[in-house]
C-alpha cells in the first residue's frame, strides 16, 4: 500500500507532480500551504479545483504565519518590486527563505502520522530561478534529516519527479497525463488574469510554445 | 558580530540554552512557537518574562497550525491520555511528529534574513524521552539541509549546548549562569500550578534534588 503526501500549490509543476503521484500511489493526500504569497487567493482556487479533479483521500490546507513575519520576498511583500529577468547570477528576490524546508517539515510530520512513505514535491532545478531549496542535493539532505528526526518505524522518501525537466518537458508530460492545465496558476502578479509579463508567465508561455501547445488560461497581455 | 536565533519555549532546557547563547553572541533573537500544546498559555507567559529578563534584540512569536491539524500527540490532543513512566522502549505519545524539524525550518528562514549565523535549540538527547528529533545526528543532518537549501552566502550552524547533559547538570549550569528558573515551565498538564506528577515534573523535581537545589516554582503536589 503506497500512501503519498503531495505538496500541491496550484502551479503547473506541482500539478504534473500530483498526476504522477496519483499514478504511482494507492492513496494520495494533498497538502496546500498559504504563506502570504500575493497570489494566494488564485492558487487556493486552483488547488480546490484540483481536489475535485483528483479526489485525494484527505486534504490539509494551512495558513502558515512565518513568512509573513520574516518577510524579505517580493512574493509576499508588495513593497518589494518583483525581480524580473533572471540573471542566473544571484538568487532573485522572489526567493522565500528556506520555503521548501518549511514545506517539507510540515509534510513530514503529516506523513509520519499517516504512515505515508512518500512526499512528492514539484521542485524544478535546472530550468528554474536558481532557488537553493530546489536543488536535488537539498532534497537528499532533507530526506536524511527526516529519517533521523522521526520514529524508527517511520520511513519517508522525498520524490521530485520533475526536478530535472525543462518547463516544456513538464508541459508535454502533463499533456500525456491529461492534466487539467486550466486549473493551474503561475503568474506572480495579478489575480484575475495572468499578467503575461512576469518571469513566471514568460517561462510558462514559452514552455507551452516550445511544447507546441496552447495554454488554456487567459492572459491580460502576451509578449510577442 | 555573532547573531543568534534562539528557540525559547519557556521550559528549563531552552532557558539555560538562552543564557548560554546570550553569553556567546553579540545579538540574540528569540523565537517562540505556539503549536497548540495544552500548556501554551503558561509557556507563553514564561517566554514573555524571559524576554523582559534577557532583552533580545527582536522577538518572533508565532502560532503555527500544522500540529493542531496533524494531531497524534498527547501534548496537543486532550483526548489522548498522557503516557507516563518512560519505558525507553517506545517513543512516548507526548512526541509531536517532526516538531524540531518544523521549528528549525522556521528558525532557519528567519536566521537567513537576519544574516544570523547561529540557531540555538535546547534539545536534550540522553536524559530525555527518546524523541528522535532530539538526537545529535538529526541536528547535524538538518544543519546540512539548511546549508544546501539556503543562499550560498548564508552560513547557519545549529547549536545544542545542553544536548548531552543530564537534567541535574542543566540545573547546575543554570545556577552558575544565574538563570531565572522561576520563569520556566515544564509540566505537561496543569496551567496554574505544576502538577508534580507527570513525567516532565518528575524529571524536573529529581533534577533539582540531584543538583541540591530548591525548585522556585510552586507545585500542586510533590511525589515523596
Amino acid at each position: 500500500m503506497i500512501r503519498s503526501v503531495i505538496l500541491v500549490s496550484g502551479g503547473m509543476d506541482s500539478l504534473v507532480t500530483a498526476a504522477i503521484a496519483k499514478k504511482e500511489s494507492d492513496e494520495v493526500f494533498f497538502l496546500h500551504l498559504n504563506y502570504g504569497q500575493l497570489t494566494e487567493r488564485k492558487e487556493k482556487e486552483c488547488f480546490q479545483k484540483l481536489v475535485g479533479f483528483y479526489q485525494p483521500k484527505e486534504v490539509m490546507l494551512l495558513d502558515i504565519p512565518q513568512f509573513r513575519s520574516i518577510g524579505s520576498s517580493s512574493l509576499i511583500d508588495m513593497n518589494i518590486p518583483l525581480d524580473t529577468q533572471q540573471t542566473g547570477i544571484k538568487v532573485p528576490n522572489t526567493y522565500v527563505p528556506f520555503r521548501n524546508g518549511n514545506f517539507l517539515a510540515i509534510a513530514a510530520g503529516w506523513a509520519e502520522v499517516l504512515a505515508a512513505g512518500r512526499i512528492y514535491i514539484g521542485a524544478v532545478e535546472e530550468d528554474s530561478s536558481g532557488y537553493p531549496d530546489c536543488r536535488e542535493s537539498f532534497f537528499r539532505a532533507f530526506e536524511r534529516s527526516i529519517h533521523l528526526g522521526t520514529k524508527s518505524e517511520t520511513n519517508i522518501r522525498i520524490f521530485t519527479p520533475v526536478i530535472h525537466l525543462k518547463k516544456a518537458e513538464i508541459v508535454k508530460l502533463g499533456k500525456r497525463l491529461a492534466v487539467p492545465f486550466q486549473y493551474s496558476w503561475s503568474c506572480y502578479r495579478d489575480q484575475d488574469l495572468a499578467c503575461g509579463t512576469c518571469d513566471s508567465c514568460i517561462l510558462r508561455l514559452k514552455a507551452f510554445r516550445d511544447a507546441g501547445m496552447q495554454d488554456p488560461i487567459p492572459y491580460r497581455q502576451k509578449k510577442p
